[in-house]
């Protein structure tokens, strides 16, 4: 699928990110809030602040419009673990292998940051489940289910996937 | 143990906390840092926006000199999980039942306020043996094990218990 890669962030990510996430239905008002969040803080303080990275996948005819996009960084208090925060598909662009190459692209730019771990939560309820079997697709494995942690009868489910005995290019290899 | 419970924070609890973590030689200076922050924090801005509630174990003769402290809060992002950030009894008193009366005297006010469940994080090392230990005398199961989360070769084991459906007067029944 063609898109163009872009890593630096420009100030209309804030409403673009809003509008993305949104649209997907799969993010209450208050978790969209945080994704905008990430995005000012990190346009206000530069990433190595933040501590949050971003890859947008532009529509190449017009940059700047999302077609998805994935954020992730360095968890505070570990060596080598990163975490991926978001990664969204616009509605009508799923399942046409965009969400792996924004995946595998986050890869790609923790390995070169030194990441030796990705980790990504979820949630446990059946709305997740294309999410949950996805990050399992994409080599992710189930390292805990935290019991009614969001809510009585809505698990965190949290995945794992070694980053340091991966080929060198992720995304080429897939 | 004769004890005098105090949930107040005063200015000298950060060098106090700084010095009770620290004589336990459990914790790295980082975490050192983290731990005072908290305090700082909550000093600064009260319990209601830095989200950090504290139970404090004075000496009786010698109030503001801690022999135990913990400190737990909810967690952003869910309904009704808490989490257990810190709990830590200062060495010459260990084993001696303060760290039961530390936890649950938390669990004891983290439910007045809403919570469901408690969640507490430590390392899989061997050091954290009896930490882990310590938790599941205390009712808590583990429900995940983050491999290599931390650092490479230290794990991120992660315990929780239910809350809601514990007696009432969760201290007096131990």
């Amino acid at each position: 699928m063609p898109v163009r890669w872009r890593y630096a962030l420009i100030p209309s990510d804030a409403a673009a990110v809003r509008e993305l996430v949104s649209t997907t239905g799969f993010f209450s008002p208050e978790e969209e809030d945080i994704a905008v969040e990430l995005v000012n803080e990190t346009l206000l303080n530069g990433h190595t602040v933040s501590g949050y990275e971003f890859v947008f996948a532009d529509d190449p005819g017009q940059p700047g419009r999302l077609l998805g996009y994935a954020c992730f960084g360095p968890i505070p208090g570990t060596v080598s673990s990163f975490d991926l925060y978001w990664i969204a598909v616009a509605p009508g662009l799923q399942g046409r292998g965009l969400g792996r190459d924004l995946i595998r692209e986050s890869e790609r730019l923790a390995v070169a940051m030194g990441a030796t771990r990705m980790f990504v939560d979820t949630s446990g309820r059946s709305q997740y489940q294309p999410t949950r079997a996805f990050y399992e697709r994409m080599g992710y494995r189930e390292e805990g289910r935290l019991v009614d942690f969001y809510a009585p009868g809505d698990d965190k489910v949290i995945y794992a996937r070694d980053l340091a005995n991966q080929p060198r290019s992720l995304v080429v290899e897939e």
